[in-house]
Formats: C-alpha cells, structure tokens, sequence
C-alpha cells in the first residue's frame, strides 16, 4: 500500500505567517484544489515579534489534487506532520530526474535525511535537490547524473520563507506598489543607506547591467561607483559592453553623440569600428593595459580588478573577446560569480535580471531599476519577497546615486 | 458650370520643400487619392539657404477625389494656381458654417480677400477662418455667429509650414526619436539654453503641469524656477493643485510620504483634507494671504505674481475655489494665457498638454516631458514640426533642469 | 479634559480578516506609526467559510500618532472598543467641515448614532458623512451646507471590507496580476459569464469608453453590446462621441480610414465636418431622428434608449452639444446615471475610470481594460478590492466579447 | 600624396530621392558636420514613375569632417563622382580589417572591381565585404581571415536605398505610424493578403516568436498556421519551447491555467517537469515520435516538417536538448535558415527580433508585433523601411490572423 494512499493529511507552519501574508495563501490553496482544511490548532503571535503556528487538517476530493495541495503548502513553508525522512530515488539517467522531483523555491530549505534536518547549500530556484554523503544541494537539472539520490515527493522537506522583516532598512513600510508616480530621490537614499551597510558589513554588490546604462549617458556615475568600491562584480551582456567601448572611443551611443545628442547617420559604423579595436587588440583587458581603452565602466572594472562576466546573446555583433558565447559556460560563470553577494542591482535588463535573478536565493536582495514599469514588475514578481522596483530614467538614477555614495 | 468641374489644376509650392519632407508628402498625397501629378517646373535651392519650387499640374479621377487632393494640398503648403480671392460663405445659424468650410491647420495661413493676401490673426488648428473688416480671424466653430463670412473650399487659400530650421537652438540634429533610451542630461542642456533665449528675447514661457510633477518629487524643483522668473504661466488641473497642497500642508502625495516613502492607509485622507483647508480660507490666494499655505508651485505662483489657470475635470476632488469647472470658460481662460508664449513645457499630462498644443500655432516650441514614450508621440504628433519629446522620469528631469538654470 | 487624551486604546474587528489580508495591514499599520499592539483575543475561522475575531490593545507613543493609527484602523475595518456613538460636529460654513472630519472609503459603513448602528447611504469614497433625521448619508464636501451634523473623529464608525469572495463568478482564483502577458480569451469568458449573470439578476451594467474604442475598430462590436441589451448606460467624453459620429460619416478615424488603413492628411477636417454636421441639425438625437447618423455607438444608444452622459474636458473640440461642459454638472449626472449599477466596464479611458472609481462603492465590480499596463494597475489600485484589470488591444477584446455574448 | 586631401567632392544620386525622403537627409547630413553644398544639376522625376538625379558638390571644413559626410552619403545612396575602384586592403589579423573598412548596410550594395559594378552577395547589415575571384560577399568581422581583401573608404561603393514603393501591397499608405490606437484587423488583413501573395509566388516565411506567444493564448492559432503551411520556419529561443511544451503537458503557463485563468503557487513546477520530460526522452522529435508530445506549436512544426532553430539565453532553464547554446553556432544557423525568405514575422521578442533584423537585407518584409510600443518602435527602427509594426496582444492577434488565413 502507497503510504499516502489517503485524502487527508496534517501540515504545520510556524512564523510570522500573518506579516508574511503565508497563511491567507495557504488557505487560498486549499480551496482552489477543492480541499479543505479544518484549523486544528492556531496560536496567534501577540506583539509584533512573536511568531505565529498554525496545525490544520487538509482534506482533498482525492488522492492527485491533496498531492497537488501539499506540493504547493511545500512550498510555501509548510511541513507535513509527523517524522519521515525525505524520499530519495536514485537517477537513471545523466540530466533527468523521477517524475515527482521536488523543484526548489529560492527559500531557505532543510531537508529530513537519516532522522536530521539539513540545510540544502546553494540554494536558488527551479533545482532538484541531491543528497550526497550528509549533505544536500541544490543542482540543475542538466547537472545530475545517473545514481543521483534525488528528493522526491512532500514529505521531510521544510521551506523557511524569507519573512517579511518589518525593520531593517526602513524598506519595510516603503510603498512596494511599481510605478512611475513616484519620488525616486527617496527610493536612492535608501538604495544607498543600504549599498554603505552591505559594504561596511563586509559584503558584496553585484551590478546586472544593460547598454542603456550607457545610452541614457550613465556611464559617467556608474564608473565612479565602480572607482570608488561599490561595485564588486558586474555581469550584462556583450552589448553593454561594445556600447561602453563605443562611448569611450568615439562620444557616441546607438549613434547619437552623447554631448550633443546629434544623431549619426549609420552610426553603426561606430559601433562595428569600436568591436573590430578591441577585437584587433586581444580585448578589453589588453585594450587597457596598451592604453586604447582609456575610460569607461569597463576601463573601471579592469583598472579596479572588478570581476566581470559577459554574456552572449543571439543579437551580438562582435563579439568582444572576452564574451562568453557559450550559454552554459556563461550560466556557470554568472552562478560562480554571484556567490557571496548580499545586493543585486540591476538596471534596465530584464533578459540578465531574470538569469540572476533565478540563481539566486531569496535572502539576497535585489533592486530592479527600468523605465518600463511592466519589466520592473516583472523582475519583482519572480518570487523574492526581497525585491525593490523603482521605475526611472537609468541615466538620471545613477547620477542621483553616485551624487549620494560619493557626492558631486 | 462650377469652377471646378473639373478634373485637373495646377498647384505650386515654394520654400523649404526638401528639408521639410513637404516635397514627398505633396507627391504621396496625389497618388494616394488615385490622381496623378506631373511637374511642370521644378527649380531646387541649390544651397542650404535657397528655397526651391514646384509648379505641377494634379489629375484626379474625377471631381470628388481632386477635391479631397486640393483640400490636402492647400494644408501642406500648396496654393491653386492663378489669383482668385477665397471663397466666403456667409453662415446661417451661430455654431455652424457651411459643409465645404476650411478648417485650419496650426500653420501660419493667409487668404486672398479682395485682391489682397492677409495674413489669418489668432492661428490655431481646427478653426475656420471668419473675415470681417478687411481682416481675417481664427474662429473657434462654436464662436461663429449667423452672418460670419466663412472661408471655404481650397481657392485662395495659402498656408506657410514652419518650415524646420537646420540651426537654431541647435535643436535641428538633435535625434528627434522618441526613445527612453537617450541622455536626458543633453535634451536638459538644450532647453535651459532655449529658456534663457526665451527669456533674454522678453518671451514668455508657459508651463502645463500634471500632478505628476508632485508625486515624482519635482515641487521644490519646480517651485525654484517659477521664483526665479522661469515660468510665465501655469496651465494645470485641479489635481495639480490639489496634490501641491496637500504635499505643502503634509508633505505626502498619494498617500505617500515624500522623504521617507512611506505608504499611509487611506492617505486620501490628506487630500481630502488639504482641499477642506483651502476651502474654508476660500481658495489658494487667501490661504497663501493668510499663511496658511507656505510653500509649494501653487504658493510660488501666487507669491510672484505668476497667472494660473486650473481647469476641471471629471475626476476632480472639491474643487478649488480657483479651478474653473466650466470647461467653455477654462479653455477660453487657457488660451487668453497663451497669447504671446514662445515655449511651452508639459510635463506629464497628456490631457492638458493635447489641450494646449491645440490651442497654438505651429510656431510656438512645445517641449512634452513624460514617462511614457506613448504619451510624448502622441503629444509631439499633433502637427507641430517644432515638439521636443523627451522620455524620462518628471521629478528628475525638473532637478536636472533647475540645476542648469539656476545651479544647487 | 478631551476624551482621546490617552496613549492607547483597545479596537476590535472580525470578518475573513486572514483571506482577505487585512490582519497583515493591521499590524503593518501600527507598527508603522511606531506603536505596539497587544493581541488580547484570537479567534481564527477552522474553516474557509468561519469568520475570524480579534481584539488587541494598541499602544502609542504619542496621542497624535495614536490618533493616526486609529484613523487608519478604522477605515480598515476596525472599531474602537466600547459603544459610544459616533461624534458630530455642525458645519460652519457651506463647503467645509471640521478639521477632523471622517473621511469616506468606499467601502459599506455604519455610524452609531443615538445608540443605533445605521447604515450609511450613498457609500463612495471621499465623501463625509452627514446624519440628519435619523440617516447617514454620503455627502461631497462642496455639496455641505451650514448646520449639517458632520461625522468627526473615530468613534462610533465601523467600515465593513468587502471581504474577497472566493468562490463568487469563478473570479476568485484567476490571478489578479496585472500584465500583458495573460491569455486575454479566460478573461473574456469569466466578464462574459459576469455581464449575463448581472442582467439575468436584473442588474444594470454601465460601460465607460474612451476614443480609443473607436480608433482599435470596436464600434461595430460596441454597437452589437449595446443593440443586444448588455450596456444600461454609457459614460464618456465628447471625443469617443465626436470619433464615433467621424466614423460613421467618413469611415475614419484619428484620419486614418478604419477599412484601409490610410492615413488622410490633415484627417482634422472630417472631425470638425462631423462635429459641424451634428451640430447643424441640433445634437445627437435629432441627428438620429433626422436620420443624419445612421450607425455607431452614440445611434444604438439613441435608438435603444440606452442613457448616456458625456462629459468635457479641456482638449475638446466642438463640443457637441449633448456634451456637458459644466463639470459639477456633469459629475452630478454620471453620479446618477451610476445608482443601481452593478456592474461596470472601463474601456481605454483612464481620466473617465478614475471619475467613476470614486462614484462607487466597493461592491460594484469594476473591469477595467487598456492595453497600456499603467493605466490598468493605476485604475485597479483605487481602493477596490473588485477590480479585474485586463491589459490588451480594446478594439479586439469588444470583438471577442461580442462574440461571446451574441454570437458571430 | 593622399588621394583625397582635399575638403571638397562632388556626389551624386539617383532614384526615388523624394519618395525616400533622401534627399532630406542628403542635405542634412552635409550641413551637420558644418559641410556645405552645391547642387550642380538635379533632374526631378515629373511623374511618380520616374526617378530623380542629382550631383552636388560637398566641401568641407576639413578633410576630416569631409569624411565624416562621405560615408554617411555613401551608405545613403549617394556615390563619389567618377570611375574608381573601390580600396580593397588586406585584413592582416583575423577577425580584424582595417580600420577604414567599410561597414555594411542592409541595403542593396555594388561594388566597383576591376572596373565593374558588382553586386554584394549575402548582403546585411555591420558586415565588412570581402572581393575574392571577382566575387564580393558580406562577411561578419569574426569570420574575416589573414589576408582576405577587405573593401575600405568610401569609393567604389554605390548602395541603392530599398526606395519606398507606393503601391505594392497596398502598404504604402498604410500610416506607418506605431500606435496602439489604430485598427488591428486593417493591419491583419493585409498581412494575411502578403502571406497569401508570398507563398503563390513560392516564397518562404519565417516566424520569429517569444514565449508570449504561448501566455496570451496563442498556440492553438499559430498551430494551425503552421499546419496550413504558413510558416516556412521558427526562430526561437529555448523559453518558446518549454512553454509550448508545458501548455501542451499541463494546460499552464507561466503557472497560470490557460483556461480558467487559475493561477498556480510555485507554477515553477510544472516547467521544470515539462524540461524534464523531454530531456528524459531525448529531446522535442523523439517526444513526438513516441507520443509524448501531442499538440503545440512545436509538435506542429516537427509533425510538418517545418524546420526550427532555438538559441539560448542566459536566463534559460534546461534547456531542451534541440537548443543550441553556443550562440556563435546558434547565429549562424538562424542567419542560414533565413536564406531565402520573403517576409518573417515577430512575435513579441525584441531579443530575437533585432538578432534577425541583423541578418536580413532590407528587401526581406518584417512584421512585427508586441504589445509594447516602445518594442515595435525599436524593431521598426533597425534601418529597414520595410517593416510593418503593430502593437497590439499577440494572442488576440494570432487568433484574427488565424481567422483569416483559414477561417474558423
């Protein structure tokens, strides 16, 4: 007999479930499986400190749709009552897992393995968890390999969502509504505040950049946060780059000069003359140590030995030597070099915000700066509680921030 | 037999046909109506400064369809050739005239009345032209009066495009693409110079402003440059002065507190109770008389003697004592305050702003400011070739702009 | 010595408090304000269909921010413990109210008067409440009149939340993200369900519409809703009437020909002709009666019966003359043309949307469609939790609709 | 002594100058590097058939500046006066020319060699021509080898403008302007006319699509156009594909039902089991051959034969076994399966959509359609004046397009 042969089942969850908004979802989620729950016992937190806990009786229709309730209350921070360990089924085959894989959140998760709960390392979203020799990891999927014991099912898993913290940053009570109507000076000081005490605490800031840093007339500000340490790696694509380049040799961006904002004519020109410098140079690194790349925010990051990671795209021209063209490769590099970061800002790129933002667990935090409210929402609505949006002028924001970190 | 019954004329152009595209949108329109063109005489100016012209004679289908080419013709800056006067028609009921009216474009326009060419006072679009005592008139439709004689059909008729200027304030390279993916920071440049020309020239300068300008931070920034003699006239919105206020009296502006951020619950509380305050003292100028009202665009405005017009809305809350809930009266008020305005700045309001670009003639300079590139299109799209549109953040672009005209 | 003179208070609530997420905001609001609160009692629903109860102590650091707190609990739905009646204080002027005047939510609320909970008429948002004989009633602030017994204060209100439905029209669980990345047939289903569930209960749908109706090409399904009895009353400006009225005289609109695609220069003249046509014969109706107008959105209302009322705005041209020009006047008329309706379908129009988000309370559901996500999230966000906002192309959704609704 | 020393040198031109606006651009790009002109002799096309001429002397402050405006005339059409060869240098480095190489446009373009004009195979966009055996071919930087003969300078060259056809397709007076207040179904009825038109005369169509496609609703539509043969080939990324194959597993999209609208907590899942699926049985042709995959867009394409290229991203989970993620390898298959193509179509990706654009010579049609203007207008904007944009929903839009093309 299947040991969850049955249509009813016991969750718990604990926390501040009411601050964090968890528990109207996790009623939500009962009943749009056409389940019910029945609270067995609910002890309310009684000042603003406390946690809450709450047990309940989740009864389905049958058997599928309780699964498809719990994997979802999973998920969302509840635990299945009672002791099992985590389902484990071996790999049968390199990059494919057991149907009933679990697909990891970007919370903070335990695992139960041999009576003790683990804590699963490199945690980010959309893994399956592998057990190896008492420890647990988050792995995709193209990693595993044939005999991976991977995580099924619900049961021994615990999810601790990032919980709502009320205090810290003062970021607790800004508005979290995305919109265009808003003051975003207010937005900077505080984007800043917390850039200082992320560095101050011996953390690093990670910047996802697009080219239209450089179009809005960025790039200025942004090589002063990279001069003056606020910047501790820099992932984007080979466009922010090239535009950069175009910039620093030749005054323009998309073919517009950037002083007079006169348009060129087949300002490509520009453009495939700058690719084809650095290309004849080795690139950007050798470009800078020969003194052909003489500013901008890659010049920055070579002089100030700020790591950077370039990604490849299908609109490249070029590339640039230093662009990674193989996605995987880039992927791993992106990861690698995301470790240890406390802060993410990216700044008008949703194609690079979305690929970080996916790496990484919901403990780190991320400010998402477009002008187009609809891919600010979209960075903010994949799963990070963390997350701020401001919706702005690049160009303008960044000269507003560096004025703030570094003044005029 | 009518004078056209028939199927061909002769239509000649002079001035700056190439540089202004007038040249391909002469030929496209015949063409498009089924008719065709042959050019009699073209002489091209043969330096930047030469005008060229055209003399051509246009071939229609039939009667009908030459008409809808001349009726197109005459409003791009084509004349009938030969020396007929316009035709005038007297109208039979006040707010009507007569089917085959002309209506104007926002381009300086003449008829020919009595052998003579005048020039049309008062030009704004979608008027007809009344001629009364030897000279001509811009009407509003609803303005006509049982009597008026009318300008109709295409005779007579002579229409002066603002022919773009390659030189001026240097706007003529500026890329006139409107893109959020620009250096604000040079379009900034650029206007402060054309403020200050402005100014020196003895020009005025109006500025229509959406309660945007509040909510994204700009009032102190704003306020600056109507206290430093930047702004001629205000043309705004109840919500405008509303929101001024209640971010004067409680420093928040849709239920936002502006240095913090800070979302207040039911923060139309404060708007409501902004508007009580101003009506109990009966309207701005007695609030700012009285102390009650100490800062702010609208206290500016009023402390320095800068006229306002507030017009309604569907949507407004109160009213103002000052707003003008009769649109008739509010659009009368609007343009009375546009007369000898050189520059027009909106800053994020389509709805007034589309007012007001109606209200102009094509040689007063607009400048659209807005967040959303669709609204700047459509504002630099109603027929003016001499809109700025700039895409950007309204609260920054307005510190951006006080900082170059007035410094920190 | 003043009754509030205390740094702490007890308030209670109840309903679906967790469903609904107002514990959450509860909490968030005292905490915000830098008090604590205390949970004395919890109750919470065991099942999805029990209400839940809780009453805490809530302690300020000051009066003032104690007053702050209570202002917003109670526009939340909590009442201040205890059973005095609600306070009223007498205008002392037409127009104005005392500064401490309840400002209204949208939401159902009751006043305790003379001992007796009564529930107040004409429910909408910023308003204030006036008891006389007995009721309490709803009341504008520039419609207050000296004398009137104006709610002030906290006490003796309580607002009851329109609790989210789960269950109600299927609407409950799709999700209420606004984007455009959603499957817009689901919606369309789920309104089409709505809008004959609302007639078949003898309900009264209202559309609101914006030109944009017109210029996507949605008149002739528009036409096909109002022709098949699915829209009680239309609410617009002068520009969807004046487009409509263009369209069905010269096939164009914003002049571009609606079947080819062709732009007309200087497509101004077909609308001041339509405008000038209408008004010839004396308005809309008689250029219904006089056969002058023959199809299109204003014909099937005249010729249905269906109530319209438009009002004008500032960048209106003509106006025609059904059009109200004087905006008290015409929110007065909207106001009423909103009694009974249950329903209400905003299309394309932002400016008219906000007008009649705050004429309604919160329990008549508002869709809103725009293909601009802005403009649906700001629509959406004005306090009522009964908002469907679908972000897509105007002129295709009344195309699908219809469909639906009656049918190819 | 260099061969053009000297600040002055006369151009000419002929073809469609007016109808292309050339000739505008001509004179503008002369006097904004503070050149001058002379026009020598211009010859006006007197009927829309036949094509103008012109020959002008330019002169220049410097040598340097004169440059600047040869270029820019050349890649607009214009040709130094006189019978030199164009400047062929050897590329000393690969993946390196010199550094006055001339960088392609998309357009039509002849090169003089050996006292011929021959015509440049492979012709797109920032490529550099390479003459070998009397042959001139486009050739990307990257794949420039030691010793290739590079074309330099700028004379030789004679580019001829895709000149604006006024009649073909009836696009011509389709406004061109990119709104989302326009009549979608105009636009879809000639789309649908063109695909018509271009599969007769035995061309092919390419589909260039973004997961949208998949959240609006649109596989079944663009399922049957692939069916019906009306896609030749799909450019994608790895996301369409996933998507496609989660809607067809799971009826989700992004975690949301595709028909009831239903959204689904942690709807992660369902992707991660779709990828899953497929790499267990070793990609999308072997999940249709053994019936694991039933229906979609890529179930289509490979039941049809219709071949599909998917290049990666940085944001990409999986990927799918068939997605190549060396994005070198990944161009060069997109730029050979457009070989041949007549029109393509794009589908709400801007990535993919510039990726193309790169590869196509500008007599290959694009229509692009996005929801988002601000997209459109980019797409729109890559040097082709044959691209049709409509903002609009993609799945709305399918769906008309669908009906069309196949009916109901």
């Amino acid at each position: 007999m299947a040991p969850r042969a049955r249509t009813t089942e016991v969750v718990e969850a604990e926390g501040h479930l009411i601050d964090s908004q968890l528990l109207n979802v996790i009623f939500d989620t009962v009943i749009k499986w056409g389940a019910k729950f029945d609270v067995q016992k609910f002890r309310i937190g009684r000042t603003n400190e406390e946690p809450s806990f709450i047990s309940m009786r989740v009864t389905g229709p049958d058997e599928t749709s309780l699964t498809h309730v719990l994997e979802e209350l999973v998920a969302l921070g509840c635990r299945i009552a009672g002791t099992r360990d985590a389902t484990l089924v071996r790999a049968d085959k390199d990059g494919c897992v057991p149907n009933d894989f679990y697909s990891t959140t970007n919370h903070r998760t335990f695992v139960r393995h041999q009576g003790q709960w683990i804590e699963v390392e490199r945690q980010r979203m959309d893994a399956v968890i592998v057990v190896e020799e008492g420890r647990a990891v988050c792995r995709k999927l193209r990693d595993v390999r044939v005999g991976d014991a991977v995580v099924c099912g619900v049961e021994g898993i615990r999810v601790v969502p990032e919980f709502r913290e009320r205090d810290r940053y003062g970021f607790a009570f800004m508005t979290n509504e995305i919109s265009s109507e808003r003051r975003v000076e207010t937005g900077v000081a505080r984007i800043a505040d917390m850039m200082r005490e992320v560095k101050q605490s011996g953390g690093r800031i990670a910047v996802v950049a697009g080219p239209v840093v450089v179009h809005t007339g960025g790039v200025g500000y942004f090589s002063e946060l990279v001069a003056a340490g606020f910047v501790d790696v820099l992932l984007a694509g080979n466009a922010l780059a090239v535009h950069d380049v175009e910039n620093a040799l030749y005054g323009t961006s998309l073919g517009v000069d950037a002083e007079t904002g006169k348009a060129i004519e087949g300002g490509h020109r520009h453009h495939m003359r700058a690719i084809n410098t650095i290309c004849r140079v080795g690139g950007l690194r050798r470009a800078v140590a020969e003194g052909v790349l003489r500013s901008g925010v890659m010049y920055e990051c070579i002089r100030h030995n700020v790591p950077f990671v370039l990604a490849g795209s299908i609109r490249d021209d070029g590339p640039l030597p230093e662009t990674v063209m193989d996605l995987i490769e880039a992927q791993d590099q992106y990861a690698a070099a995301l470790e240890g970061v406390k802060l993410v800002l990216v700044l008008s790129t949703m194609l690079h915000g979305i690929g970080v933002g996916n790496m990484l667990p919901s403990w780190v935090r991320m400010v998402c700066v477009d002008i187009n409210p609809a891919v600010v929402t979209k960075l903010a609505d994949r799963g990070s509680s963390q997350t701020i949006g401001i919706v702005t002028d690049v160009g303008l924001f960044l000269h507003q921030l560096s004025r703030r970190l570094i003044g005029d």
